[in-house]
């Protein structure tokens, strides 16, 4: 039994409020339990300059945590005057991910700046925040599409993340700051809604494992990032048409 | 006609939301128009050098704003590796505003750590900053009250702020963005539940301003602080009357 | 009686030094007193990108203080690698200030660099770089007229600064270091020759202020700004009536 | 057929010269192909203050790449001011890596500094720095049982690193630069002696990789970490044997 | 004929005032020709780490240039944050030069701050810098003798340093700015009251010198030196003979 | 007799081993006893903007020291965030000793970038870096002749480094580390083929020295860099011919 009395492969209630904050061409609240995300798409009519004249688009993604997101007060990274080594992780993670379900030809020349603030902390904010960022970044290029600047939706697929790990010897999903600290093995999953792997992420630093709890957390990572994804498909309404008809059409279903 | 069809000495609609963030001591969403700021307050057990063993506490303020809380996506400090010369200037000004309504010595030696984040800007955000910082402030030091870290409330009287300025030749109250853009004098105030000042801050860049001018925005801004105290008050039900009797017993009301 | 003999609304001794540093374009040693600040106007030939092509020019300011200006050694700036948030303060005021009497558009797309370094602290370093600061800029255009890159003086009042204060209970002009320190009220005002605010800055950390306080302070700064704009008419000698036509030409004087 | 002649399965020409720094606890020459990597290792004895007075020693990482080392000039992080996302990535995942296979316990509180530096690069610099600095930290912790600083060899077990890829529609082992650059699904794959998972990243940002890649990715992986691990015993020579020892005391074979 | 009408054996006009600033320790305005330094000298009752409990004393220099003390304006270093390479070589240089001087074991465990700020350039910043502090420094070690914190003076001899160079074709003393820029080479000279030399850098970087015509500088630098230390001698009046006696009793002359 | 048994004029065995990084135009492993430097020059086809359309090149030079390269680590600079001034100091005598001998009009506008990479240390890392850097730099260039882009070798004449010192009272040639901790005066000597001085940087931080001192230092710094030039003719075979030729030329011998 879960400290929240959840079963291993349940996920925490999750919710995704859209237009959150009025002046970003996309952005949503995600709630993965106690997990807050604010995520915001801007689209820039600019690339940087390795894309200049290629025709082709960019996505970058930036990560930041509210001081009292966490359980005790974390400094700000701007006071400190860097950005540590776990917020480039999770930012060139973020990155990686939702470029990897856009047709960057078909964006054109525009970057996609995707900025996920975390408010509230409990376990799971890179994930939610891929989760959160794929509906923000939908809405802010159908707003494009709307407004004439794109003719085609360029999203390929949906996407979305979950965490899973072995916690007191089971392997869990979505797991809570408390599971996540006492966690042997910790891993990090993002998929898309063909089913197909983007990162696998997985770390046994306390207590290396082996192939079938590989196995067995890649399975609990899968029903979560179903999950998800039927949630952000609630989310976005007739809007996830563009989306499904396009991902069948590249798979042929 | 204001362009939201506001009368001069009219505010927009506040709203002030405690416990917005569970980890935090004290945290508030407040929201004034579309200005929404996040304030979470921390009791940390000890203070900076130059007080150590002195028996005074310490305040001290942060702010932010998130790169898209404004119209345009603005670069992350922590990205461009400094803190800006305008959230300097804001984060000592809450700094000084809060300390100005604490009794140090009564808190003892510990540091409150206010956090500001702005996550949606229409003009404001410092004002608001204060305003909520105050009600978070209150809120942490009264569960530091009821665990028994504290006998007393440190906090001496009521604090708010609010801008005001000269937009097309009138004066007005409580300025939005578009206001604050082509106001010719614009000035901050801050002040006491007693109605006297801690800050006063006018600027006519565009335009110098006449003593005339001065008391005009002087009497909209009392008259706005005093709004946001009452709704300070209403936010905070029976808590406030902890201050208000600790005021009253100051001026001898 | 103060702790230097003056009566609560006498300044210190001032003096203005024209062309002290042979590069400059024009250069000021003030002082105040035992305050003295190098002040430096130097006249570049292009604006920041936000003003290209607009026709308009621009002021900057930045401020430093030698590390044995003060009492006990201050570390460098550079040495730490940032500047300072009272330095940013203080480097924004002083801009902001100088802009307001400036006709930018008469300036055309110059940029003034203006310099303000502090050899010699005793309190007032800001107020005191400002009204030093304006006589250097008077120099630098009045040499950009000679050489005709400029046809007009584009300056269109006098300017200067001096702080206020309530010490020991009583409100008095130009406070040396030992009066700041330990005054309960401390503002600056800046105004212009036809006696407006430019700026005006109070703050009451220790002891909020009252609105008759607040009254008797501006009226010692309006009579110390009086007697130090007397003091850079007195420096300028002649050029002093391109300004003074200017200024009546504005107000119909 | 590779680019280089290599089967799919095949890796690089391996060569581990330990005591290749004469100053250093520990060192080592690593080259996989073209790949060369100093890793040295040294021993401090004190832990940073979260493990202070806890018996337990820690293990940190740090890496870098000479400019000229890839085949164009890259700029020095030193000149920059900041070390860049990729390195601090790579620097967590070494520490993190070495960090399972020691028993920080019996390491008492020590700390061990890694450092890996690419002199030459073709590609998976970060798994031959895992592998390289598993053999330098060996010898380093051999030289104190030497000198009676530690009674125990604190490796509970092999480790090394290699990267598997698909290139082409082929999956393949031990990628060099040219294939990486060309791979649409890249995995590092860290692993111990007993044949468990340290780390494993995989990630398909210009295409999604199915359930049946990974596993030939893995089973690809697991073939290459293990004739590296046979590389690491002839470079220790009976070195070696204390860790296999301890191993096989663990896994009870 | 040189520039301004000097032969190649004369320095510039030099003036030394004492006293220059009134909070430091030791205080001086040198003015080589056109190029014045501000030196001053803080005399701190603790060490760097390395010499604590050592019974030693430390001197460690800094050095800045005013943003206009050149012919255009060089931005601050503050403000770029961070210290150039030419200033960090000075820095290091005048530390090293004064150190030779002073026995620090008779210091004790102080550290002088010495701090040389240009606030106009000519040529010869870093010699002048020499030169002026070492005034300074015997004025705050003075100071410290009077007020019993010192019981003898730790000053070894007299120092002072000029520049020298190849212009046109000539060897010649004491260069401006305008010699400086066009010499061929270059050379800067620190030396003691009983003429020998603390440091010596030549560069050739243009053009190759022979050690014929090194040791004509020599010879210049020498005789430059010497007249400037008459200078020091003047300047300091009585107390230039506490290190007359201390020198001579050093080479028992 | 010195440590190592060597005589006060005797160098330690010098390797010079070319072509050691295969990325780069130029590089050299040279190692001056237990010192190892790796020397790699990259040719680029721009220059710095003071130079564009001037038709002439440039050279620029960059240093580190691997953290493990010294007996205790040293923390590298890219984790601290900033150059220190001993290396900025080296890297501005590297890149001033290599454009002493190259003609920067025959090279046109191209810039060198000359990096040195201290892996193991024990003294004179700044002189076997110069030594080490100009063979590298002929190997690049002559790569630039072979391919077209030169039509001759801009080099001047042959240059190299080495470092004297007054021991234990006596002059000797080329310090290793534990000579150059405990000498009273150190110099570092860089001169050409032809004899002449492109640097001369001695210090008597110690002990000032005198002109006897100095000669005898100058005489064994000039057999010392005779003997390092004919290393570098040995290691560079035919193409020495090249730069024999052209110094000839220059000098008419």
């Amino acid at each position: 039994m879960r400290i929240d009395g959840r079963k291993p492969n349940e996920t925490r209630e999750i919710s995704i409020e859209r237009h959150y904050i009025k002046h970003a061409e996309g952005s949503v609240l995600i709630s993965v339990g106690d997990t807050k995300v604010i995520c915001t798409v801007t689209v820039e009519d600019k690339v940087p300059p390795f894309l200049r004249n290629s025709g082709t688009g960019w996505i970058t993604a930036e990560y930041g945590m509210l001081p009292r997101s966490t359980g005790t007060r974390n400094q700000r990274e701007a006071t400190r005057g860097k950005v540590g080594g776990r917020t480039m992780e999770i930012q060139r993670l973020i990155g990686r991910a939702l470029r990897s379900v856009v047709d960057l030809k078909a964006l054109g020349e525009k970057t996609l700046w995707i900025d996920c603030d975390v408010i509230q902390a409990d376990g799971g904010t890179r994930t939610a925040s891929i989760t959160g960022a794929f509906v923000a970044l939908v809405d802010a290029l159908y707003a494009r599409m709307r407004d004439g600047a794109l003719s085609t939706m360029p999203v390929t697929d949906f996407l979305a993340a979950t965490s899973v790990g072995v916690v007191g010897g089971t392997p869990v999903l979505d797991l809570r700051y408390e599971e996540d600290s006492s966690a042997k093995v910790d891993m990090n999953i993002v998929m898309t809604g063909a089913g197909k792997f983007v990162e696998l992420q997985g770390t046994g630093e306390d207590e290396p494992f082996s192939m079938e709890e590989l196995n067995e957390l890649i399975a609990l990572g899968k029903h979560g990032v179903e999950y998800l994804i039927s949630k952000q498909k609630e989310a976005l309404g007739e809007i996830a048409n563009l989306i499904t008809d396009k991902a069948n059409a590249t798979t042929g279903a």
